[in-house]
C-alpha cells in the first residue's frame, strides 16, 4: 500500500493506494469508524464493488443511495436525493458519507456531505482513474448548472481517500484513457521527469500494468496534494491544476454534458492551452509536439470539436476562472512548469479558436 | 454608529450598528466594493428598504433577486433561484451577494453565496431584530428540509454585517417581540447584568426607543461574537447559542413551518429548557420565574403548543444537536450561565413534555 498525506492544519487527509483496499476490514475500521454510514454509489459501480466494500465493513450496517450514472445527473437534484436519504435514515452530525464511484459520484456525494447539517464527514473511495488522481483529492466538490460546470459546490476535505487499484480492472478503456489526461496534466504543470516517465510507460499504463498504474496514481496525487497544501481555496497556485480546463469546460458545455468525457475534453483543452502558450511565445514548438503526441498515444482527442470561435469565447466568459471580469488562463512555460495569467493577447486567442474550433457561431 | 468586531483569523467581519447606515455611501463603498453585486431581498422588504440601499450604492449597478416572504420558502428551491440569477447575470467569483431582509432572506442568500462557485462574498443587511442580533451574525447559513429545520447549509462568514436600526421602524410588533426572544437568550447564556438590564428596559424596547434598541443589539452581538470566536464550527461552546432551540425547532416543525415565528418557538423552548433545568436540579425555581416573566412581558408565548410528548420526543430525535445518537440539550445553571449536556434523566424529559405538551401522539 502506498500513502500520500495531505494535512491541512488540523484536518488530516491520508490518501491510501493499493490492491484489495476496499475489502480491508482494518483500514475501514480505521477510516470509516462513524456509527452511521451512508454509502453513495451509482447503478453501474455498486453491482461491481459494493460487495467488496460490504466485506470491508465487516457486517456493520449502512444505508445506501444509488445515483444514475453520468455527468447529466451531476445536479442539485441528485444532491437533494442524497440529503433526503440522509434525513430518512435519521443520520446525525457524526455520520459519514462514503462515496464509492467515479468523479461524478464523488463530487455529488462530497457536496451533499458538505451541506448536510452544514458539513458531515466524507470518505472517498474512487473507482475511476480520473477520480483517483484528481477529483477525489483536495476537497473540491460541486454539481453542474445549465449555465456551466461545477458552478454550485463547496470546499470540503474528505476524511480520507482510499483507492483500491483493483477497481481499474472493471474500468472501460475509454475511461481509463480519460483518467490519463489528468495524470498527464499533473506532470505537465509540475514535473518534467514524471512527464518523461509517462512517455516511456504510456503503453504499460494502457495495458493496465498494476505497478505502473499505482506509481502513476501516487505521483499524480503527490503533485496535487502539494499544490492543494499551498493553496486550499484556489486563491493562487491551485489554479494551475486547471490547465486545459477552461477550454475543456467550454467544450463540455458547448457539446452538452456527457457527449465527451471530462478527461477527453481536458485533453483537447490541454492541447489548445499548449498551442496558445506557443503563440504567446512561452512554449517551444517541440514541447507542443510532445504534449500532443503523448495525449494522442494515450488515445485521447487532441483536436477540439468545431463549436465555432464565438461560441467558445462566450463559453469561456462564464468560466469560473474569470477574475474581475478578466479571463485568466493556465499557460505552459515549459513541460513541468505552468503559470496562471490574464496577460495574453485577446486577438491571438480569437485567432487560435478560429483556426481550431472554426469561425462563426456554429 | 456602534461597532463589534468578529475577526476569525484572517477573515474579518465587522458588525456596524446605527441609524441611516443603509444610505451611507461611504460605508457601502467600503464594505460592498465588488464590481458585481447581487441584491437578494424579499417582496416585503424590497419596497420598504431597497430605495435607501440604492442611495447608499450611489448609482452603482446591481442585479436583484426577490424571494417570496416566509419560512416556507426557506428551501433548496429558493437557493437554486438565486444561483440561476447569479448565472444569468454572469457573476464571477469576485461578485458579492447582498442580503437585504430578515433571517430567512439572510439564511437563503448566505447559503447561495456559500455554494455559488464554491463560495463568493456575502454582505448581510439585516432588517429584522432577530436577524440583527442572531441569524446574520456568525456565518451559519441554511435552508430547511421537510424532515427538519436548517438541515442543509454551510458555515460561511459574511464580509460584514451592516444593521440600519431605522429598519426596525417598519417591523411588525410581532416580529419585534420575536427578535427580543433571541436577545433574552443571549443574556441568559452569558450575561446576568444584561438580563437585569432587559428586565428594566423591556418596555422601552417594546416602545422602540432607538437608543435602547441599539444598545440591546450591540450587547447581543458582542455575546454572540465572543462565542463564535471561541468555536466557529459549533464543536463546543457555540452550541450554547441553541438554548431553547432544540425544543423550539421541534415546535416549529411540529406545527408546520410558518405557524409560529422562530423567535416565538424559541421563547416557548427557552421556558421548557429553564423548567427542565429546574427539574434536573440545576436552576433555582425563582430564576425559572424570572425567565418566564420577562418573556411574557415581551409578549412572547411561554407555553408550548399541545403537540403531545411522543411527537415532541420524535421531533427532538431528528434535531441537529444530536451527537452520536444522543440528544444533547442546552440547560441553564443560572441566569447568565448555561451548559450543553447529554447527561440528563430521559424520563424526567418525558414527564416534562407530558406535563407541558400533552400526552399521546396528538
Amino acid at each position: 500500500m502506498q500513502r500520500v498525506d495531505l494535512n491541512l492544519g488540523d484536518r488530516r487527509c491520508p490518501i491510501l493506494i493499493g490492491p484489495g483496499l476496499l475489502g480491508s476490514q482494518a483500514l475501514l475500521a480505521e477510516h470509516a469508524g462513524a456509527a452511521q454510514l451512508m454509502v453513495v454509489s451509482s447503478e453501474t459501480v455498486a453491482p461491481l464493488w459494493l460487495p467488496r466494500l460490504r466485506e470491508g465493513l465487516a457486517g456493520r450496517p449502512f444505508a445506501q443511495c444509488l445515483l444514475l450514472d453520468g455527468e447529466e445527473y451531476k445536479t442539485l437534484a441528485s444532491v437533494a436525493r442524497i440529503i433526503d436519504a440522509l434525513v430518512d435514515a435519521r443520520m446525525n452530525r457524526d455520520c459519514m458519507v462514503i462515496a464509492l464511484g467515479g468523479g461524478v459520484v464523488g463530487d455529488i456525494a462530497g457536496f451533499a456531505a458538505a451541506s448536510y447539517q452544514r458539513g458531515v464527514a466524507c470518505l472517498q473511495l474512487p473507482t475511476t482513474l480520473l477520480a483517483q488522481v484528481d477529483s477525489a483529492i483536495g476537497g473540491k466538490t460541486a454539481v453542474n448548472h445549465p449555465g456551466g460546470k461545477n458552478l454550485i459546490g463547496a470546499f470540503h476535505q474528505p476524511a480520507a481517500v482510499i483507492t483500491d487499484t483493483d477497481t481499474l480492472g472493471t474500468l472501460p478503456d475509454r475511461e481509463l484513457r480519460a483518467g490519463l489526461a489528468e495524470v498527464i496534466k499533473a506532470a505537465l504543470i509540475a514535473d518534467a521527469a514524471f512527464f518523461a516517465w509517462l512517455e516511456r510507460e504510456i503503453e504499460a499504463l494502457l495495458a493496465r500494468n498494476p505497478e505502473a498504474l499505482a506509481e502513476a496514481i501516487r505521483r499524480a496525487c503527490e503533485i496535487k496534494a502539494a499544490i492543494v497544501l499551498s493553496d486550499e481555496r484556489e486563491q493562487g497556485p491551485r489554479a494551475l491544476l486547471n490547465l486545459g480546463h477552461s477550454f475543456g469546460h467550454a467544450i463540455e458545455t458547448g457539446l452538452g454534458h456527457g457527449r465527451w468525457l471530462h478527461g477527453e475534453a481536458v485533453a483537447a483543452g490541454i492541447v489548445l492551452a499548449a498551442e496558445f502558450s506557443e503563440r504567446c511565445g512561452r512554449l517551444a514548438a517541440g514541447d507542443v509536439g510532445r504534449v500532443r503526441v503523448l495525449l494522442a498515444r494515450a488515445g485521447l482527442p487532441v483536436d477540439p470539436p468545431r463549436l465555432g470561435s464565438e461560441r467558445m469565447l462566450s463559453l469561456l466568459g462564464m468560466d469560473k476562472k474569470v477574475a474581475g471580469g478578466q479571463l485568466r488562463l493556465v499557460l505552459l512555460d515549459a513541460i513541468g512548469a505552468a503559470s496562471c495569467t490574464a496577460e495574453f493577447p485577446r486577438d491571438a486567442l480569437q485567432t487560435l479558436l478560429e483556426d481550431r474550433a472554426g469561425t462563426g457561431a456554429a
